[in-house]
């Protein structure tokens, strides 16, 4: 019930913004997921056996996976480049969309991982400036206020800064993939874990200076003009990706949001296929990313075969649930309408109608003689009060004792 | 947009009810799915195949089927039932559940059958007495209604008359099964269709009987004395089946449903767990059953080894979509805030969360030289008028031409 609360909270908010709410298969054709961009997550894919398969069949598969055709996806991002391919001749030129559903990962299920969790994704597709970037940061801030989450802070990053970063140490770009993936274990390993994975890849130097730039980022991150300087000038990091940076930041800055949204140079986020600005939302509470997007302009347009821009933000909708307050999503108006067993059903259903048209939730719960136990299984339904089917007065629920 | 908007409805009249909604998992065990009671689904399973099977593993399988460990579930009462095993202990006497999810069953995809849909579902669970039933009824016609569909009609029968009409031809217990199989194509291949295909059971003259009686329901139904005239002396309707049955039918009629539920002697229900009531929604739009359900007391225990009285009605919401009206579900204030592309970002979103306060849902949309081309698009999202970034005044959208 509050899950459902807390979802429709958020939709409200994204709706406030104009994002229109779609619904796609959480089954996808297996070819799609194996070929997408989806880095590790590709390897974590549940696969489902094609039906029909007889014994020659299952005899002569050179392996396991040529007897499956689909696959539950692992992010709703594939489905969402296949629904813009069928559909984006109807859609505005702008188009603010937002998928909200499950996704899975054949992963060892453990403490705030789970193998079926659901992510809430608003996506904006065809808007190439970083209008973008900035109404899906405040949309998010906002529906996470929303639900009773007012300090949630957004680690904003750009992957082409990034690349400079990498390039101004030395790094090959065909290293650049490996790199990326040690930097990301920051937030798990720190930076003296990462140094000494980094040393292992073989750079040398570059691996050392890699991993001071990172120690001072991690002591004080600065902000974009810091990070150049210390990269220092032979870094070629392109102007629109410094441009861009410098705009959200006065954007969000401009717009209050200035306290949420702090430059995190060292941010990677796992995924492969991001072009630009990058984000993670970072919560106290959660010692976990409990949400995270950002530019992918090569994704969206893959099966159009043209580049799309495309920016989105995923909130991890499980972790989200597990730091919003308690408070949240309780309807104040429910109560037990308690009558005795043999009452007749009608009269039972004609009383609960008047109440419910006197804007009550009622639960139907029949007397019994340990009332206590009637009246415990009320407070655990999250019930405040109770009335009885003879009388008309509404009774706070007695405290249990 | 519009299904969200539904599911919210629907979600709050069973609100109304005392429901709580509870969310579970998609994918099942595959032992669990394969052992359930589900009739003809369980032979229509998305099966997943375990991850990391090797090539030995491949060649000694006895069958494609040994690969595979968990599978997609047909419908929401096996997980219910896992659902019910694991947190009986924490739940109130009687449990009211709603559950809202996506199912599958590998079947060809055909006009109005989908492989993945959505049902939305409420069970009551550990009330014996027909009050769950007629709560149930009530609640579907409600939330059918509040969502504009205020036509519904719920056709009622009970296990034990459909077994007391199949005693009273003379049919043996064991052609039972078959013989329903038949019956449940009436809506189908008519009275005359379902005639020849129980004379090819070889039951000789009770096929006739049983044909006869089928086509004089099917004219005029009649009421449950009727019905028991018919089949004669000879049947051994339990009393309590025909008790209950007029209990539920006199306490609708009380409540100001009796136009909007009639006894059916012939309908059947596809599975085969149901145990007393059932019933299943007609309506004139959809030439297909929208949604049914039943008593089904021995399904919910199967896990706890003992009987637990249940009770539930599922409703199949893409056929439910389908019948109701257009306008349902339309939001009325929502704009498009149209800015030059070259505005400030921050002025852009300082207008939108103005205008949110206000109350509408504000979809930005760059200014174009083709302002007719916009325009459309912001009839094609469904806004009613739209304002520009630099004045106040809010207008319709104007008509194509």
């Amino acid at each position: 019930m509050r899950r459902e609360a807390l979802l429709r909270t958020i939709r409200g908010v994204y709706a406030e913004h104009g994002f229109t709410e779609i619904a796609t298969p959480v089954v996808e054709p297996i070819e799609r997921l194996r070929d997408s961009d989806g880095g590790e997550n590709v390897g974590m894919i549940f696969e489902i056996q094609r039906r029909g398969i007889g014994l020659d069949e299952l005899r002569s598969a050179a392996s396991p996976h040529d007897l499956n055709d689909l696959g539950l996806r692992y992010d709703l991002t594939v489905p969402l480049a296949r629904f813009y391919a069928t559909e984006h001749s109807r859609l505005p030129h702008v188009a603010r969309l937002i998928q909200i559903g499950p996704v899975w990962r054949a992963e060892k299920p453990q403490k705030g991982r789970y193998r079926q969790f659901t992510q809430c994704d608003i996506d904006t597709i065809g808007e190439p400036g970083t209008l973008a970037e900035v109404e899906l940061i405040v949309a998010t801030l906002r529906a996470l206020k929303a639900i009773g989450i007012a300090d949630a802070v957004v680690r904003l990053n750009d992957r082409r800064l990034l690349i400079g970063l990498l390039q101004s140490c030395g790094i090959s770009p065909d290293l650049f993939p490996p790199t990326l993936v040690i930097i990301d274990k920051l937030d798990k390993v720190g930076v003296e874990g990462v140094g000494l994975q980094l040393e292992r890849l073989g750079i040398g130097q570059a691996a050392r200076t890699l991993t001071q730039h990172l120690a001072r980022f991690t002591e004080s991150p600065g902000d974009v003009e810091r990070f150049l300087e210390t990269i220092g000038p032979a870094a070629e990091v392109p102007v629109a990706a410094v441009a861009d940076h410098e705009a959200i930041m006065s954007s969000v800055e401009d717009l209050g949001y200035g306290a949420s949204v702090r430059f995190d140079p060292s941010l990677v986020r796992g995924l492969g296929y991001y072009t630009g600005p990058i984000f993670e939302i970072e919560h106290e509470a959660s010692g976990k990313s409990v949400g995270g997007g950002g530019r992918y302009d090569g994704m969206i347009g893959r099966f159009l075969k043209r580049d799309v821009p495309a920016c989105g933000f995923s909130l991890g909708f499980d972790r989200v649930l597990e730091i919003a307050p308690e408070s949240v999503g309780q309807a104040d108006k429910r109560l037990a309408l308690i009558y005795p067993r043999d009452a007749a059903t009608s009269a039972v259903l004609r009383r609960q109608a008047v109440l419910i048209d006197q804007g009550f939730q009622v639960t139907l719960m029949p007397r019994a003689k340990n009332m206590k136990r009637v009246f415990g299984e009320a407070r655990a339904l999250g019930l405040s009060s109770y009335t009885l089917l003879d009388r008309s007065e509404i009774s706070e629920l007695p405290v249990d004792s």
